[in-house]
């Protein structure tokens, strides 16, 4: 089972790796990097709160069904610590017509150290209104 | 200045004492609950991203201009380590008009152990659309 793969990637590297996989639509490589525990949760846009490897695999396989999504971060805020980096950005979709004009997304996600590597532990995006904000400050990582 | 206070509670106690000074409109109690630190981040639904004591307290002052708000948290799933405590709540509001009848709230609350003791380091609120989901699990919680 490709969950249980060793993962030697930062929570930086593995955050890469998620938005990697979506702009693929890649749905094992995204799942695998998920912490095995059933208590992970994904919170799509406007969408209910998922718990756990089955209904988070088949919400991201629904979306893949419509195609790949390109989804760059920016702006991103976090806190880390040994066993975990939480952090905060807003998700730039490269196709202009993926969300209207006047919205944007924020995402949480949250980075667990488990013995097999970082893993995702959370993801919860959701709609704001209004444009993204322009990023006045350069991004700013505490560690 | 409040916010260095020492606070001994639990990341539990500070989630409840979070909703409690909600509800009693307490700004000053509520920003004493959040990390000194200038990277705190707090998403209300559907509103753009604030960062840093600042932004997050006037949107509070805000909010309690309108009267106090009524939230009682509901089927957390949570993620528990020494230094980092990472919840995923329903937030049900008291007043049955306080929202649309055919949505409802999920927030992440992310709170972190500093030399002060627990403190609230990002509040992400959104709403998803249905009615809440009934609570068909026991709460669980992992430590």
């Amino acid at each position: 089972m490709s969950a249980k793969k060793q993962l030697n990637g930062s929570a930086d590297e593995v955050e890469a790796a998620f938005y990697a996989a979506i702009s693929r639509g890649d749905l094992d490589a995204l799942m695998a990097l998920w912490a095995e525990d059933e208590e992970i949760v994904c919170v799509h846009p406007n969408s209910p709160r998922l718990i756990g490897h089955a209904e988070i695999r088949a919400s991201w396989e629904a979306i893949f069904d419509n195609g790949s999504v390109h989804i760059h971060v920016q702006q991103v805020h976090a806190i880390h610590n040994l066993a975990s980096a939480i952090h905060s950005v807003i998700e730039e979709f490269h196709q202009k017509d993926a969300i209207a004009q006047d919205v944007h997304i924020i995402a949480t996600n949250i980075y667990v150290k488990t013995p097999r590597g970082w893993r995702i532990a959370m993801h919860h995006a959701s709609v704001a209104t209004g444009q993204a904000p322009r990023d006045l400050f350069k991004n700013n990582v505490l560690h």
